[in-house]
C-alpha cells in the first residue's frame, strides 16, 4: 500500500508538471505565494504560541511544580519524535527525501558523541528538579499526553506521505516561539538555565527542517485537493500540540485537577 | 498475528487448567474473590462517577451549552463503540464468544426496527437543542475527544484479546451511575427528559454485558500476570473516560477555554 501510494504521487507529479490539475472540487491550485500564506495564517490562528499555558510561562507566572509537569509531559512527546520521523522515512521510496529527513532522527537521538534533543530534554527535566528516570519511565504522565502523541504517530503513519510531511510544518513557527521562550525562561526562572540547551539547538535545526519540508510540500502538492490536505495536516498538528497544553493547564493550572495516577508536584503549585 | 495470539491463549489455558501457573514475577494467581474485588477497587478510585464534570451535572450546575458540548463530544465516543466491539470480535476464533459479544453491536447500531444506542444518543443531542447533523458530522468535537476514543480502539486492537475484553469492565459500574444520572437530569434539566432513552436502555444492557465480560475474564485470566494485565486494562479504560471529561471541563467549565475550531455554545455558558 505504501509503495503504491508513493508511486501514485510520482506519476501524478509527472503529469501535473505539464498542466495544473483541478481538484475534485474543480478548483484550480492556489498560486505558490497564496498556498504558503495559508500555512502562515493557520499558524497564526492555531499554533500553540497563543496557548494560555505558554503565556503564563512567558510571563513568569508558573511555579516550579507546573514547569516540572510541563517538562515531564513534553518529554514524552520529544521521545516519540524520532519514532514519528522513522514512520515518515518508512513511507517513501525517494532516497533523496530519506537522506534529507534522517537528519531529524540524528538530531533527536544524537550522533553518539554530542547529545541529541532527547538527552537535552532530559537535562531540562533535571533542571526542574525531577529525576531523569521519572521522565524515561513515563510515570505520572497525563493519559491525554499519550493519546495526543499517539494521534501524531498515527497521522503520519496512515495519511498520505505528503500530509505526513506537511504535519511537520509547525516548525515554521517554532524558532520565533523558542527565541522568546529562552529569553523569558532565563529571566523568570533562572534556575532553569542549565536545562535550556534543547532550545538553543532547535533555533537552527527547526528552520532548516521547515525550509526543506515547505519546499517539498510546495513541489509535491499539485492539485487544490492536495494543497487543502496539507493545510489540514498543519491544522491537525496544531490541534495535537494545543491539546497537550490544554491537558497540562487543566491538571496543573486551572482548575488544577490532575487525573487519577498523574504526577503531583512535591511543592504545592 | 491475531490468530497466533488467540491460539497461544488457548494453549496456555489448557496447560494452566491443570495447575495454577505462577506469573513471570513468581506470584501465584489471586483467588477469584480477590481478583474480582480488584476490579471494584479500581472502579471506586478511577471510574468517572467521581469526575467533577459529572458532579456538577448531577448537582444541576451545568448550563444548557455545557450539556450540549457534553452530548456532542460523548456522541463521538458512542459512535465508535460498535467499531471497538467489531475489533474485539475480529480477534477471536471462539464462535461462542462472538455470538455473545455481537449483541453489543446490535444494541448500539439497532436491529432495523427499534432504535439502537447511537440513534438514542442523537435524540439526546437533539434534546439539548443541537441538530443531530452536527453530531453526525463531528464538527466542533474536541480534538482530545478524538484522541481518547482512538486510544480505546487502539487498545482493543493491539493488546491481547483478554485485555480487550477486560477494558469493557467499566460497565460493572455504569448502572449505578446511570440510575443516579437519569434521576438528576430529570430533576435539574427537565427539558432533557425526551432524550434520556439511551440511559434507560443501558440500565439492563450494561449489567448483562459486564456479567458476561467479568465471567469471561475470570475464566481466562489464569496467571497472576494475566490478572494484573486485566486490572491494568480497566485502569486504562478509566483513564480514557476520565480524559474525555477533563477535556470537556477545561473547554467549557473551568477555565472554559475551547481550543481553536471547537464547538462554541450559542448561549453563553
Amino acid at each position: 500500500m505504501l509503495r503504491l501510494s508513493s508511486a501514485r504521487l510520482s506519476v501524478s507529479r509527472s503529469i501535473e508538471t505539464l498542466m495544473p490539475a483541478p481538484s475534485a472540487s474543480g478548483q484550480p491550485p492556489l498560486p505558490e505565494a497564496e498556498f504558503i500564506a495559508g500555512f502562515h495564517a493557520i499558524g497564526e490562528e492555531r499554533y500553540h504560541h497563543k496557548h494560555p499555558f505558554h503565556l503564563l510561562m512567558h510571563e513568569g507566572k508558573l511555579t516550579r511544580g507546573q514547569l516540572q509537569a510541563w517538562a515531564l509531559n513534553r518529554y514524552y512527546y520529544q521521545s516519540r519524535i524520532p519514532i514519528k520521523d522513522a514512520a515518515i522515512l518508512a513511507r517513501t521510496e525517494d532516497a533523496a527525501f530519506r537522506m534529507a529527513w534522517r537528519k531529524r532522527i540524528i538530531d533527536h537521538d544524537g550522533d553518539g558523541t554530542k547529545p541529541g534533543g532527547i538527552e537535552k530534554w532530559l537535562r531540562l527535566v533535571e533542571a526542574t528538579g525531577l529525576q531523569r528516570e521519572q521522565a524515561e519511565k513515563g510515570g505520572g504522565i497525563l493519559p491525554a499526553t499519550r493519546y495526543a502523541v499517539q494521534a501524531y504517530v498515527d497521522f503520519v503513519s496512515t495519511r498520505t506521505h505528503l500530509e505526513a510531511v506537511a504535519s511537520s510544518l509547525t516548525e515554521m513557527f517554532s524558532k520565533k516561539l523558542i527565541t522568546l521562550r529562552v529569553d523569558r525562561l532565563k529571566e523568570h526562572y533562572p534556575w532553569l538555565t542549565p536545562g535550556l540547551e534543547y532550545f538553543t539547538g532547535r533555533m537552527t535545526q527547526a528552520p532548516e527542517d521547515s525550509d526543506f519540508a515547505l519546499a517539498y510540500v510546495v513541489k509535491h502538492a499539485h492539485t487544490r485537493a492536495q494543497q487543502d490536505a496539507t493545510h489540514n495536516a498543519l491544522r491537525a498538528k496544531c490541534d495535537i500540540l494545543w491539546a497537550q497544553l490544554d491537558a497540562l493547564h487543566h491538571a496543573y493550572v486551572t482548575p488544577a485537577q490532575p487525573p487519577p495516577g498523574a504526577f503531583i508536584p512535591l511543592t504545592a503549585p
